[in-house]
C-alpha cells in the first residue's frame, strides 16, 4: 500500500503478489487510507489504482479463505470488503478508479464502488463467488447500483464466464475504456487535473446525491458479510478452494 | 404443460396452439408447477421453456380477453399473470428462461421474471397492451426491474413497434442471444449443468438478494391486476380485440 | 413560447435567442403551459419542442445566473427547473420530446423528463454544471431515473466532455435517434398520431406507474434548488461565469 499526493491529487495504490488478491490486512489498510484521504484537506480528488500491469484485483485471498474455520472468522474477513466499500461511499471526494486489468469477485466490487472507472480493454470481469460455494453478497449492492439488477444477476449466476471490457462499459461499470495503458493514464490525468481545480463544495454535494439511498449500507453490508461468512465454512467451499489451489 | 426432471434440472414446458398465448387455466397450472419445483428437493435448477419453434409466448389469450364482461372477471384473469410472476419470484431456485421466439405483452413479463434468459435472435419483443386499451400493469414491475424505467416506458408507449433481440439484450432482458436454436440449447445446458452442481444454499441466498425490494409484489401485482381488469371491460378494448380477431 | 393543438396533439414550443437557454420567466411559462395541457380535455398527447435547428436547450441562462446575488434569489431561479420537471411528472398525458440538437445542463433535465424522447444524431449532451461550480442537483433525479446512477454520475463528473447521441440512446435518454430532422419528425408524427387515438384512461394509468416512486419530488426538487441556489453565489461560480461570458 502506498499513497502520495501531488497538486491535490491523492493516488492510493494497493498490491499483492498473488494477482492483487486481498487478504484481510490489506483490506483494512485500504479502508483506512481511503478514510484518511477523505478527511485530508489538501486532497481534492482520489485515484485508486493497483500494482503491476496484470490483474486490477482478483478478489478475496484464497490462502486466507482456506484458513477460515468458523462463521465468526468468515464474517470478520468479509467485513473487510464492507469497510472498504463503505469508506469509498462515505468519502466526500470523487474516487477515480484506474482499472488496468482483470477484476474478479471482490475486485469487481472495488471497481464498482469508485465514482468514475477508467479501464483498458484488458479489464475483463467475473463474479466467480458461486463457483466456490459462496456469492457476491457484500459487493452485491455496489455492483448492482452500478450495472443494474439484470446485469448483476447474470454476472453472478454465470460465475465461470468472463465478461468482456466492452460488456462492462455498456453496462456502466466502466465510464471509459481505452486501447492502451497510455490512453487510460492520459484520460485519468486529464480528469483528475480538472477535478483538482473544481469546487470542493460542489463536488462534496454531488458525491452525496450520487450515493443517496445507500445510507443503510453500513448495516446492510455487515449483514451480507455474515451470509458469506457462514457459507464459506461449508464443506462445499472447503473442497472447491482446495481444488482451485491444487490447480494453480 | 409438461415437466420432467433429470440430474437435478427441472424442465417446465408450457404451450398453447395459438402462439403460446395464455388462458387463465394455463397460467394457473404454470404458477403451481413453478411453486412445486421450488419446493421439490431433487430440483437444483429450473428451465422454463415453451412449445414449438415459433413464439415464446404471445401474452394473454385473446379468446379469453374477449369473453371478459366484468371488472371482477378481468381482475381474476390478470391475477393469473401476477401468480406466475410471484411464484417465480418466491422460488428459491434459479430459473433459466429458454426464449426461442417472439415475446408479446405478458410473454415479455415471463421472460423478464426468469433469473437468466437465453434467447435466439428470433426473439423480438413488443408490449402491445396499449393497442387494445389496456397497459402492461401486472408485468410492469418485472419488466422494469430487468430493463429499467426508460426502456420499459419506451416499450410500453410505442406499443406497435417490435424491438429487436439485440435491443432486448442491450437493455438486459436477455443475458445471452444466440444465432441458432442449437447454440441457445447448448448454452442453456452448460449453465443448467453447472448450477445443478453448485451449492443450493449459496444459490438460495443469492436468489433472495437478487429479488430484494420486491417483497411488496404479492400486494402490488394484485392492485395492478385490478387496473387491467377494469380497463379490459371498456368499449375501447372490446372493439380493439374484435378488430384484431377479425384480422387473424 | 407557442402552443397549438391539432387532432388531439398539443405541441408546446419554447425558445430563446441564446441557444434556447432558460431564464426564469421562460421556465415559469413552460411549467404553466405543460400544466394547462395536462388538464386540457382536447389534448390527448403532448409534443415538447424548441425553436430553431441548433441546440434543443442549453440549460440555465448565463445572463440570469450572473445576476444572482443571494441564496434566496438562486434558490428561486433553480426552482424554475423544479417546477417544469414536476409539471411534466404530474401531467397525466404522455409527453414526446423532439430533440433536434444539443442538450446542456438543465436541457438534459428537460430531455430526461419527457416520457419518450426522439432525437437526431446532432443531439449531443453534456452536464456542465460542475464547470461553473454548481452541480446537476435539480435535474439529477430526472436524469438518473432515465439513464441510471452510473451514467448520471459519469456525465456529471466529467463536466466538460460531450457525450454522443449514440451514448445517450444506449443509456436510455433517447428512445430513438434519427439521421435527419425529417426522420425524427416522421417518427414523432407516427407516434403522436397513434397515441392521439389510444385510450386516454389507459395512458393516464400508465403515466402514473411510469412515475411511481417519484411522489416525493415536489419536496426533493425544492431541496435540490436550495443546494444549487447556495453554490451559485460562491466566488468560484462568479468567476467561472464571468470567464464563460468573456469567451462567448
Amino acid at each position: 500500500m502506498t499513497s502520495h499526493i501531488e497538486h491535490g491529487i491523492n493516488t492510493i495504490e494497493f498490491g499483492h503478489p498473488q494477482s492483487n488478491s486481498m487478504p484481510g490486512k490489506l483490506l483494512e489498510h485500504l479502508a483506512k487510507e481511503i478514510h484518511h484521504a477523505g478527511t485530508h484537506e489538501e486532497t481534492k480528488v482520489i485515484i485508486l489504482k493497483s500494482a503491476g500491469d496484470k490483474a486490477f484485483c482478483s478478489g478475496a485471498s484464497f490462502d486466507e479463505l482456506a484458513s477460515i474455520n468458523t462463521t465468526h472468522e468468515g464474517t470478520h474477513f468479509f467485513s473487510g470488503f464492507a469497510h472498504v466499500i463503505n469508506a469509498m461511499r462515505h468519502c466526500p471526494k470523487f474516487i477515480i478508479g484506474r482499472i488496468q486489468g482483470k477484476c474478479v469477485g471482490g475486485g469487481v466490487g472495488l471497481a464498482s464502488a469508485v465514482d468514475y472507472a477508467i479501464a483498458t480493454n484488458k479489464a475483463e470481469i467475473k463474479l466467480s463467488e458461486l463457483a466456490i460455494g459462496i456469492g457476491p453478497f457484500v459487493v452485491g449492492p455496489a455492483v448492482e447500483r452500478k450495472i443494474g439488477t439484470a446485469a448483476f444477476s447474470a454476472l453472478a449466476i454465470d460465475a465461470t464466464t468472463w465478461r468482456s471490457t466492452d460488456w462492462a462499459r455498456r453496462k456502466g461499470l466502466f465510464a471509459e475504456v481505452h486501447d492502451s495503458v497510455e490512453g487510460m493514464d492520459e484520460s485519468i490525468y486529464r480528469l483528475a487535473n480538472t477535478l483538482s481545480h473544481s469546487s470542493p463544495e460542489a463536488m462534496a454535494a454531488m458525491k452525496k446525491i450520487f450515493w443517496r439511498g445507500t445510507e443503510h449500507w453500513d448495516e446492510l453490508l455487515k449483514e451480507r458479510a455474515a451470509i458469506s461468512g457462514k457459507l464459506v465454512t461449508s464443506e462445499f467451499t472447503k473442497q472447491a478452494i482446495a481444488k482451485f489451489k491444487a490447480k494453480s
